[in-house]
């Protein structure tokens, strides 16, 4: 039977995994990403990960032949090269990811693809998730940043410019603070990232006069548990923004499953209840019904998805 | 050469016409909708005008075989029957759209062809229109409602439940009034269409003060060119929460071409201009230089785009 390896390549760590035909992942290994240190040194690096795992999967008698990796940043998927990057990932801009693992792993080029790392997750739970049977579904993650991954047919719809999922970064009434759209990490202002993602709730709680000594989205969940009125209004309005746009995204592309993922999105029922409520007020009659679940691959999804991309 | 009919049947007229197998119409007629007279009726008067159309082609010497509609309401695009509808068009719901026209035509069922009357605009702007030579496009019309259609590779994303295109029915910012959320005519509120479209821009002009005696969105128009205040605020909010919209969607989905339609979007520069000024404001860098063309087909692009379902 076939196996390949998976790559999740995100802004902290990087994680690869020997992937089975079937999906199931062999072993794994993870190193921090050289975010600091240029394209270059991350292809290096990652390159090294993934000749570690050939390797021992060599060793235990498993025969591999690809590579799929699920990368940040926005992915020329026909080239395998980073169009552009945000600074979590200081000069990826260009790199030429694809042909740089497969020069130093002595593949063959086509035996190497590359997606952005939502594609890959959206992928992941489209196969073998919690949207798995579904003819099309919508990945929502929320979580450091927002983004989604459209699956039809089993293949992630990336757009003309390979930017499409960008599902952050459209209007939420939300994001406004006393009559001023809030900035968005994009550029713009008034989008959905501005007030639904995990640092955004930290910036409106400290709005809404909570101390800006609290250290993270973490703290900010632990404060509104023990009834703090700025951390409730926070993860309030954080959970409400989310469901809205969710609900809205449905309207617009009618999957037949919703999956929701991220760090938010784990984080309970504290923030998942607003968040339904405010997703299924939204929706127009006919999509009264539609399944909105909780990812269910956790850290593994994006490694089962980027498989998925050279299974095929 | 193979010719077909594409039908366009809306809320108050249903035009019809022979198209060849390059997208010429060669003949178009058209007759009012029996929107208060049931799906029956209006079945058999679509039947009787396709019926002529056949007749006066096979007068000509010309080959038909088969229909394609575009339809108003959600539209079961494989089953051929309308899944629901709003009071435009009464008792339309549970129709058998595809199969009545064929019996009564004495058609295969096969050889008729339905969706929904949107996408079968958006697909005509995509194969001959606006978008024709892009791989994908995003079609929105602005006009009594707000609707789209994503076309992928020469086929609009339906949607599983085929609710795919209703991109009216997300959040606006705009879409507040005294901090108070529009009511949609969807039964949601607080949506793009309850200030974008063309009643909507009516409603919004007596909101600000103008004369509740204004018989239609046209008037408003005349009003803001001349320099009435209410009317100038009505029309550029309206345009500006297109323009936010379609932004958003664009960063969503990032199709290779997007066209906009619909009577606001043919009444001129004044409405345009700021929607695409409002528009380029919300998208992402990569998007940046991303085509926004005024739809080409005029009132033959659903016809057209109908024809094309059953060319192929």
């Amino acid at each position: 039977m076939m196996h390949v390896i998976g790559v999740d390549l995100g802004g902290t760590k990087t994680a690869a995994g020997v992937v089975s035909g079937a999906g199931e992942v062999l072993f794994e290994e993870r190193i921090p990403t050289l975010s600091r240190e240029g394209g270059h040194s991350i292809v290096a690096a990652t390159a090294e990960l993934v000749g570690r795992l050939l390797r021992r999967a060599a060793g235990e008698g498993i025969d591999v032949g690809r590579v799929g990796v699920g990368s940040a940043g926005v992915i020329d998927a026909v080239n395998g090269t980073v169009v552009s990057a945000t600074d979590a990932i200081l000069g990826w801009a260009g790199t030429e990811l694809a042909s740089g693992l497969a020069d130093r792993l002595g593949l063959d080029r086509a035996a190497v693809r590359v997606v952005n790392d939502v594609h890959a997750h959206g992928l992941g739970e489209a196969w073998l998730g919690a949207a798995a049977g579904s003819s099309s579904s919508l990945l929502v993650a929320f979580g450091t940043g927002v983004g989604g991954s459209f699956v039809v047919d089993g293949a992630p719809v990336l757009g003309h410019r390979f930017v499409g999922g960008h599902v952050g970064h459209f209007a939420s009434p939300y994001a406004y603070h006393e009559g001023k759209a809030l900035p968005c990490v994009c550029g713009g202002s008034g989008h959905v990232e501005a007030i639904a993602s995990g640092p955004a709730i930290r910036e409106a709680f400290i709005r809404f006069g909570g101390s800006a000594d609290v250290p993270d989205t973490r703290a900010v969940f632990a404060l509104a548990h023990d009834g703090d009125a700025a951390a409730l209004k926070a993860v309030g309005v954080g959970a409400g923004a989310a469901g809205q746009a969710i609900g809205g995204l449905i309207n617009i592309l009618d999957p037949e499953t919703v999956v929701v993922s991220g760090g938010l999105a784990d984080s309970g029922d504290f923030w998942w209840t607003p968040m339904e409520w405010a997703l299924r007020r939204e929706l127009m009659a006919p999509l009264a019904d539609i399944p909105v679940r909780r990812a269910a691959l956790g850290n593994s999804a994006a490694i089962v998805g980027a498989a998925k991309l050279v299974l095929n």
